[in-house]
């Protein structure tokens, strides 16, 4: 049968842009093996983690996607089964079995995109993230890229948790949702406001947890002139560095880290794989009962894979950014 | 009565030098008021922290001593008693006890001095620096400044945990102690290594634990080509910066600290300092039966606290670096 993908046709320097992707067709086996399903993609994520994990020059753009068995020789996934499945940009693909996964919690009646938001990765990174900072109430936590998929679902944790949150946003939509519909404290457009001020103004003492969605600038900034005493930094992305061609030089700050005791956490959200469901199962619960909120950006089409991906860098999409591939041939919602 | 103390001529700003201090001689009143003491410095830390921490102009240095009660109003500290104190490069000084204190641990035949290296806050700082980074036995562990106050007893510490240890230090002299007497595994002299180079070589896959004693390059290199997946970093000091006098722009390391999910301490130990007898009593015992080796590079008289302090960046001390000042009225070991 013919299938699609996206490959990495040249790898990335500098601004991402429409040399570096190709969409290719290509056959896949008419027969499956013992043991083999044939998957079609329902959603694909677009994350900006794509822009920095290595990959090859010919192979598929890396990815996860909530897919659909429509072929099988496996009994453990029938024909209907809905896998999450870390396979890359692909419209259809065949495996084995062993790189998929169920849904590990219950769904209940939440939109089954969420499993590559907030209740996927992006939202697993948030909560677990957030928890690693050992927040406490009253704290204040400065967060970036605060109307995304991770920053959205950051501020309202720590909003539930009894913090204070100040978040920086690039439009003035994203400050309206962030402030009027998700109650973070302050919000900050980055395009009109200088964010160290801004935080000199709101947070004159320093600020407790900064959540680093973006890097560069913020990340030194923040370090050196922001941070309370016994501060703690998670690193969380660098999406001001990714698109950097040659890597900027930055003030040290190791000096800052030492006199306030500062601790910075390198976080990568798959350490707490195994405790992803009970963290889902809890944030399921406050989006049944409207105490999380939700937004995502939907792309309709796999041939729009690429527009969805390159809008991550150019602060398209406020929450998470999803493709919707409607060549499925049952129709989700 | 006459007394003396070394004030902080000139801020610091650049290389230290003979200007920024000068010697001054004062009187202190020949009466003492009820509760007062009067001390006499009998041995002087001069330690790099000096150079970093914030001080008025007109104001003596700043730094601990251990000194002797020749003079007293105040029961609790009766004539003879030796007490820590925090208060400066001064000869004598007046008390009213509040900032005093007692050797909080049984120090037996060890030589006094001991309790402002060792036995004070650089052994401290080894121990509970090196505890926090949650050192596993045949992980390999990096300190700079190897030969130091602080490098040395972590690195016999680290030792002692069934760890690898690579020091760098910056004399054959001092690389010889290291290497001979303390057994670390490598060690090198950064002045004829690149010690990128080195660590690529005897610690190919990385390393578990880098105890940063130096920042600069140090800590950016290393963090960025050097750590082990779930790596820590303790930034304990930053020789290497205090005497900028512009500050120097370096490679940002989030990214780094990020896909290698380290974990960045910044490390003050004053924050462990009522589980400080326990150490000392711990490390005491080791010093007993010849397990932990100590090097003290001692100064004689009070006059000679600048130079002291100025061989600190000059890498002229091999050990800790202390001053007798021999005017005590007691002769001290």
């Amino acid at each position: 049968m013919k299938a699609q993908k996206w490959i990495l046709a040249k790898k990335f320097s500098g601004q991402a842009n429409d040399e570096n992707f190709k969409l290719v067709e290509y056959d896949l086996p008419e027969e499956l093996q013992p043991n083999e399903v044939l998957c079609q993609a329902v959603y694909l994520s677009v994350d900006p983690y794509m822009r920095l994990f290595p990959n090859a020059e010919g192979n598929p753009m890396i990815g996860e996607q909530l897919a659909e068995v429509i072929k099988t020789k496996n009994g453990e996934f029938p024909i209907g089964s809905l896998v999450l499945a870390n396979v890359g940009w692909q419209s259809h693909f065949i495996s084995k079995g062993d790189n998929l996964t169920p849904i590990r919690f219950d769904i209940g009646s939440t939109p089954l995109s969420y499993t590559l938001g907030i209740l996927g990765m992006p939202g697993a990174t948030a909560y677990f993230g957030l928890k690693r900072c050992d927040p406490k109430p009253n704290e204040i936590v400065c967060v970036t890229a605060a109307a995304g998929a991770v920053g959205s679902v950051v501020g309202q944790l720590a909003k539930a948790q009894g913090l204070k949150v100040v978040g920086f946003v690039g439009s003035e939509d994203k400050l309206k949702w962030c402030r009027d519909e998700l109650g973070f404290d302050h919000v900050f457009n980055y395009k009109n406001t200088n964010f160290s001020e801004a935080l000199s103004k709101v947070a004159p003492e320093g600020i407790d947890i900064y959540f680093d969605n973006t890097g560069g600038d913020y990340y030194h900034t923040i370090i050196n002139k922001h941070m309370k005493k016994h501060g703690r930094i998670l690193v969380c992305g660098s999406i001001q560095n990714y698109n950097d061609k040659e890597p900027k030089k930055f003030d040290a700050t190791n000096i800052s880290i030492l006199m306030n005791e500062l601790t910075v956490y390198g976080f990568m959200v798959y350490s707490s794989y195994e405790k992803w469901p009970q963290a889902f199962t809890e944030m399921n619960k406050m989006i049944q009962e409207n105490k999380l909120k939700v937004k995502e950006q939907v792309y309709t089409g796999f041939e729009n894979m690429k527009e969805a991906f390159l809008g991550l860098f150019k602060g398209d999409n406020t929450g998470k950014a999803v493709v919707k591939a409607v060549n499925a041939s049952t129709n989700y919602p």
